[in-house]
């Protein structure tokens, strides 16, 4: 099997609202760091901004939806479990899972297409990034 | 009917990414910032600022989904249709569509609770609040 | 004489940290989108996105300096009085002074150079630039 | 001696604007990062959250000053070095230096006053952290 891909996030206070608690819009953005932490540990340190410019492979978003759980705050590291949980002809679903001090805190879904990146049009995922991918896919 | 709350946001340089559009994580945060807006034009100038501080109701969210259809980008005012589509005893969904230059750029529901702001505890829509909203409860 | 120009900003709770006020790392956001307002009130709606994409000319930050004299709180709108201070060959420096239901809450200086946005080199402030700014700098 | 504290930052696609390099209220952003993780280095793990809660100090930021002197991208890590120039009565002055693949991208100083969080009142910097940080302080 193998281990998870967890990608640590250090929640701080300027994540944080007056409520104590990092602010809703907050948690989208660090799950979207964690998918991008993904790509850059499977694909020899590349992320979106190196797929954009140096591979020409855009990964834009079409959809995804979270479910918040527990808050988040900056009293624990925010461990992001993240894995593909579905590979289309020409998207990508990653889920993404988010857990401080062993409770979980939000979970979500996050699909995107693939695009030649210079052209901003979509195109089936690459050869060598489905090759990366498939094996790694799981049911959530 | 009367007409649709729509909530314009200016959208600029500092929202976009190296793909020369909104960076996704910033379309969760207009949509928020839009809903806090429908809060401000519904409750004589109140956002959840002051609904947390002054009036002890917090609205954390427990839920949220997205739909992306059409990039975001500076060329045109960002339009984002708001309005409550559920109310229950102890919750609030929200629709927002975003909208540029006639285009359906995002659509999303996102679903609160309510609770006491200083405990952090659930409590039911207020009667004041759920008077407000519920004339102006929509489908989708 | 003549209207200084003032650029609103809505803050909001997204904006706040536990403190409750706007966390600190928002006060040069909200100067830098003041900014980019003066350009687009000047310039027929060009914002830096325009300018970069459609102008071909870069205006990247060189420095900046701010003083914080009173929070900024999602109680007010916060305006910012925006104007060019200085405009040398190859650079222009703003000034902006934000403030809250009549208190100055912060100042800053923001010096940018002009560049070739394509090549990221730098330029001569472009005469049509030069013939809107002049007018229109200001001693502190 | 000993050695320079050093606090990493991942910059990626999201903090990148249409030029490819990070957008200029990133900058400040990221070095007020790195002068909360030098609170979290020193202050066994408490940055501002955990001091402003738990031990009701708050330091609320006066004023800074940044040069950009090089741009920063997702290329490399973000090394900010970051230590104490200044310790006043009231007050204290971290400076910033960002560095990637040894070019620095930018300095800066950072003036914060401490403060009863809870009353948001000026008080003299608390004995046990004037104790932790006066052998930590550098000229520039």
């Amino acid at each position: 099997m193998g281990t998870a891909f967890v990608h640590p996030i250090n929640v701080t206070w300027g994540d944080c609202d007056p409520a104590r608690i990092a602010y809703t819009a907050r948690l989208p953005a660090f799950a979207l760091e964690a998918i991008n932490g993904w790509w850059e540990a499977h694909l020899e340190g590349d992320g979106w901004y190196q797929m954009e410019l140096d591979r020409n492979v855009g990964t834009p978003f079409v959809g995804l939806e979270m479910t918040f759980l527990s808050p988040v705050t900056p009293r624990h590291p925010l461990l992001c479990e993240t894995f593909p949980a579905h590979l289309g002809t020409k998207s990508i679903t990653f889920v993404v899972k988010g857990r401080q001090d062993g409770t979980l805190c939000f979970e979500g879904r996050f699909t995107s297409v693939f695009t030649l990146a210079d052209q901003f049009k979509s195109q089936p995922a690459p050869a060598d990034l489905r090759a990366i991918i498939t094996p790694l896919i799981r049911a959530e």
